[in-house]
């Protein structure tokens, strides 16, 4: 617990008066004002964010963070639970999705194991922080412990940590891998936001009609059972939550403490974000939301976050794929701040009037 | 007239075999369907455009078209007609938005001169195809006569062809500068689509609600005066268009031909990609409209192209910005095809049922 009381108590505002000064620099450079529209909002941000006149985003770090759940055998999902194991060694040979698209965006994937339900073989690559074999089933009872809640966001906080003293880190996305993990996020959302259980949950990796008639009424069950206290996001955490959520938390809450712009990937990494924001509202000015699910319910999430999505290009995968390309446009926000002319510099003439 | 016309006659239609396999492979990769939205709708139609299966997209070329406007002399700009010029040097130092987006996505950007009204220092980055100082101020008479009009389109073909021959061209992006020419791009969207004025005329670098209204004037009086003919698209061209407007039509068309993916940027360049269309309506499947632009009206330029935007950030400078980001997101999108592993590859489970 004073891993994360420490955290919370180091988390500071945005520096608004240096997003003043970006904006004005932006308003010097050879374009009609505002013209870059929300490329020219970013590069604001990430100044305040960071706390930086010249940014840098060189060490982009995406984490995607990968765990089971207890509540995979209520059906919940199209694929069996032994594939979200499957897919971290996918991760590690570099053959799934947020790695072609880390690639392409020149971001580091770090993969961590937050509660596969299998003993993976160690790799390099692969950063253990196991909790435990998966969460328990949510449905019957709490997924689990307070204590594991606690531990799990640590783990998040450790692995930035971490990662920032050896190697740096500039700009960071969330990603996820969990067999299951959007009916926890549901959960989660509906709590929190005080949403209906319907209107928060979607077809995951594509489940029919049936399928979320059955998944609502998990959820339903998952939230009547356990009762979390959505002003105690310890307590969803524990309640509905996962390993991996609560890592992402972490990781999320770390990245503002120390100043690291977060990108935030799609519905799973949301839910994340809606703990890390409950447990210190500032956060919220720390985070980016990369881009709109195809999920349903992730505008919700999103909203209640005050979070406007940068793309609208109906994914749903999640691995913190929506976040490489989120990060791609941060980056390019911040080249425009820092190698763009200003008019006086290219002896453009101004506007008249 | 004849290149232009050998180019319309080798236009072929887009392979819709190939977009299949390309589905099909994509199905097949290690993801739920269809989880990658856009990014894979995307992949499958640069297959189809390109006519192979499997697609680099290492060569990107951005074609910045520049040229003057005589109706810039009923005051349609917040800037003086000296800016034309002034930004094609800074394009050429490499200072303007297009420059730093265009290296944040490893792209190059092709400057042509296609009619500022000032003799530009030779520059060896420049292309020089000027068919003008300046159009006629369209609001008085025709911009140009119809012979300029097919140079105007034949120079865009012959400028792609040249860097085709030359270095290779992979995909490109369309952008555009001249003073006064979303002024023009009202007029022609406004007459090719049928539209009111009033519905596709917008405040273009920034002008206010007066501004607007003897825009409109403005753009009205130069359809009364020239009645173009919407089903004769250089007659729409000469009389409303531009330089860069026609170059920028004759590129596309050649793109097609050759079976590159056109990336359409924003207001400027989607007027020109309705000139392209009229001429031959093959070209449509060629483009890929990167954004919608905050110009009021592009959507229904869009519209008509049968285009739904990739991005939606608010920006609205031309130049070929938006263009830069779309590039972007299409290279990404055959990373994924070519480089992520499949089911069978990666020994991942398969979905039940």
């Amino acid at each position: 617990m004073e891993t994360l009381r420490r955290t919370l108590e180091e988390i500071k505002p945005v520096d608004v008066q240096l997003m003043e000064e970006a904006q004005k620099r932006l308003d010097n450079l050879t374009k009609p004002k505002g013209s870059l529209g929300r490329l020219e909002e970013l590069a604001r941000r990430i100044v305040g964010i960071t706390g930086k006149k010249k940014v840098f985003l060189d060490k982009k770090v995406i984490f995607t963070m990968a765990s089971d759940h207890g509540v995979a055998e209520e059906k919940v999902s199209l694929f069996p639970q032994e594939v979200t194991a499957q897919m971290v060694e996918n991760f590690l040979r570099g053959g799934a999705a947020i790695n072609v698209l880390a690639r392409g965006v020149g971001a580091k994937v770090v993969v961590v194991d937050m509660g596969v339900a299998k003993k993976l073989p160690s790799h390099p690559n692969l950063i253990v922080k196991k909790i435990g074999y998966g969460t328990n089933n949510m449905s019957r009872g709490p997924a689990m412990s307070r204590q594991e809640a606690v531990e799990s966001v640590e783990a998040g906080i450790e692995v930035l940590e971490r990662k920032l003293k050896t190697e740096g880190v500039d700009i960071i996305g969330t990603g996820d891998m969990g067999i299951a993990n959007t009916t926890s996020s549901s959960a989660i959302i509906a709590c929190i936001t005080g949403s209906r259980v319907e209107d928060v949950t979607g077809r995951g990796t594509g489940i029919d009609d049936e399928g979320i008639q059955n998944k609502i009424k998990v959820i339903k069950r998952a939230l009547r059972v356990n009762r979390p206290d959505p002003e105690d996001p310890l307590d969803v955490l524990a309640k509905v939550g996962g390993y991996e959520i609560g890592g992402l938390a972490g990781c999320i809450l770390a990245a503002a403490m120390h100043r690291i712009p977060v990108v935030i990937d799609g519905f799973i990494s949301t839910a994340s974000a809606l703990i890390a924001v409950k447990l210190c509202p500032l956060v919220r000015d720390y985070l980016i939301a990369a881009h709109r699910s195809a999920e349903k319910g992730h505008q919700i999430a999103l909203g209640y976050l005050d979070q406007r999505p940068l793309l609208d290009l109906s994914m749903r995968l999640g691995e913190g794929t929506g976040a490489a390309l989120g990060i791609a446009l941060c980056e390019l926000s911040v080249k425009i701040l820092n190698e763009m002319a200003t008019f006086e510099e290219a002896g453009v003439s101004r506007e008249n009037g």
